[in-house]
């Protein structure tokens, strides 16, 4: 990847803990795999979208895709995040553009049912033990 | 699968059709490969938990695991839902059990480093074309 193109995955935020640090180890194999890749968080949560959009042009990126990791696409997703959007591109000399969600990728379904899968192996190894 | 075990993805609900239909979507792959998984929503939509609890049950299933469709697990997966299920198991002669949410499979974060890198490659393609 170009150090001109930063990857954003946006969560939505919780005040609860638990629930940012099962996003960050969901975001965890790309940050660690596609360099200039971050996690952010749409509210409540830091860093913020503002943060990291911020420091994407002050590192000099010209570029950033922002990746919802949303199932689906909602109120937040339809108006909020464009608005949001909108607005940093007004304060910041950077082209955002934003990915659907990442539950429209057929990647997910098929990761689901591989964790079905898994579910069912362990239920029978558990009664065959 | 045993018929006498059903798998249940459930995911949240929302009024707005194109929301449940990108579920239908996720839910897809595991409902074509595995017999006896279905979708069903905790509000909202149709068809609900219950209802499809109510049919395990008419279908003479003995044992059901509930796969919640959700990224982390906030107040709906700590509470709401095992409040939901301890009430469905008092009504049916069936054991309900509830998995923790698909986002604290391992196999999520990889897929969602795949739609990255995906994102990527699709990038440099239209700058190289």
């Amino acid at each position: 990847m170009s150090s001109l193109h930063r990857i954003i995955l946006l969560a939505h935020g919780s005040s609860d803990r638990r629930w940012c640090q099962t996003f960050e180890q969901l975001a965890a194999p790309t940050v660690t795999a596609v360099p200039g890749s971050v996690i952010a968080y749409m509210e409540l949560s830091s860093p913020s979208m503002n943060d990291e959009i911020a420091r994407a042009a002050a590192d000099g990126c010209r570029e950033v895709t922002v990746l919802p990791l949303f199932l689906a696409a909602g109120r937040h997703l339809r108006k909020d995040v464009p608005g949001m959007i909108a607005e940093l591109e007004k304060q910041y000399p950077l082209t955002i553009r934003l990915a659907p969600p990442i539950g429209e990728s057929p990647q997910l379904g098929i990761a689901i049912r591989s964790v079905v899968e898994q579910t069912l192996a362990s239920t029978r190894s558990r009664k065959d033990a």
